[in-house]
């Protein structure tokens, strides 16, 4: 594959994956709405380029990571889709499988093709090299595009050729996070009022049955109050809580737990809690029970 | 501390248990409701006793581990506690926090000793002595009987003095082990209804982010349809979460999800389902988004 690639999204996870992708050799043209946030880049050897669609070369390889839904129905316009041609869209923000559908058809229109890769991972991870990609799309496209995945993860998990299908498995997983964080911030609440430290009940609890990324991790957080900086900010995983909400509606699927995980970061936004890490859902629960965070 | 050692309650975790310590070199005085359970014990020399007070001997030890915090507080009755003299009860029941203060002042009126000491891990896991132990009490009684917890478990994890504190952390993680499968369970459904197969969600869920026994066990219960044999029935599990209801109300700590739980198990129960194990709550989120088990 082409060795120059667009970029497009230099946000909590854009900017550390597109250093991972420089540092596997590929040269890139970069985009993001704010252009400073390319400047360490550019100065590694990065073009970095005034619109989204100045990312795509025809023919090429362009990846994209943004906020949500809106921006990236607004990136990929069609300009972008003729721009790129029989390139391949490779998308990794986290957005409906609705979406992921429709830009495929955009770019089968005019020849191209896309492959939604949301990761699992935080910033850290990021740096790390060690997300964890999930792919859906045309078989080709994803073999074509393997080294792109191969830079900036550990492990790449196929869901096949439906477009969308990588999109369902990354919102089911970042609601069971978000649940995971509420059954600890609930558990913690009530062994803390009855005389068990919050840290040594998530200590014991994540190095035995829960010894898992997001129980060590998140467990660790709320033991620590790591609220900020914000690695995975409220307002973005109350936007992922919506689409889960969204796409099990469409479908008929009733979800009961996520309209409560909805209500709770609804209610730290309106508290003016936006600037914190989605582990301060644990506060939740806490100040429900009357108890000082600390 | 004595080589003999008085046990109540072959059940599903008792036996396996009871087993290590014979094959950890202690001798047993066994006791059990249905006194064919004992069988097996006796052909390898244990001895069968035809009620509790007899399997405690004056300055003893003696394990128990019943059902339910009424069967507990039977068993160890006063006539119990005075054949026990000063020797200590190990309880490893999951009870409420309540129920072992009550049982410590008991044994304390006659000069004995109680630790708490209920156990993480399905009946496999006690057969593979791979429990995790929790303990509270006093210090020196929990030093004392430091080899039974070696004799049947990979781990002790205290939770200091005051007798229910380790109910409190039992209750804890069996909360957040029936989120886990509920979670599992409402993110399955939807991803079904959107045309991923649940094997293929919790499976990459379950060897990454999620990579604990919880999700990998539990995970693998839900694809495979393991709702029997039940290794930790319904019945079971909803007395538990009965049990963090009442501890989490009695300390003024709301938890929102338990509630949900609960009647995700009382439906199974009216549904005719007790045989199930655990993992059949997953069966709930299913049938409401109208999938076909299987």
């Amino acid at each position: 594959m082409t060795e120059t690639l667009g970029f497009i999204g230099l946000g909590k996870l854009g900017l550390p994956i597109a250093e991972k992708l420089m540092e596997g050799g590929f040269s890139l043209r970069v985009f993001n709405r704010t252009a400073e946030k390319a400047t360490g880049l550019v100065a590694k050897g990065a073009v970095a380029v005034a619109s989204p669609v100045e990312t795509a070369m025809a023919g090429g390889v362009v990846v994209s990571i943004v906020s949500d839904d809106r921006a990236l129905l607004e990136v990929a316009g069609d300009d972008f889709c003729e721009a790129l041609g029989t390139g391949i869209h490779i998308s990794m923000s986290t957005v409906s499988p609705v979406t992921s559908r429709t830009l495929a058809e955009r770019h089968a229109r005019v020849g191209g093709r896309f492959v939604a890769a949301p990761v699992f991972g935080r910033p850290e991870a990021a740096a790390a090299k060690k997300l964890w990609i999930c792919t859906s799309g045309a078989a080709a496209s994803k073999a074509a595009v393997r080294p792109v995945f191969d830079a900036i993860g550990q492990g790449v998990f196929d869901f096949g050729e439906d477009a969308g299908a990588a999109n369902v498995v990354k919102l089911a997983g970042n609601f069971m996070l978000t649940a995971a964080i509420e059954a600890m911030a609930e558990a913690s609440a009530m062994a803390e009022k009855n005389g068990v430290a919050r840290a040594d009940l998530l200590n014991m609890l994540s190095s035995t049955i829960f010894n898992c990324p997001i129980y060590v991790n998140y467990g660790k957080g709320i033991v620590n109050s790591q609220f900020e900086p914000a690695g995975f900010a409220i307002p973005l995983i109350l936007k992922d809580m919506h689409l889960v909400q969204k796409t099990a509606s469409d479908a008929r699927a009733p979800m009961p737990m996520v309209n409560l995980l909805v209500d709770r970061y609804l209610s730290m936004m309106a508290n003016g809690l936006e600037r914190y890490d989605a582990v301060a859902l644990a506060l939740g629960a806490a100040e429900d029970a009357g108890l000082k965070w600390g």
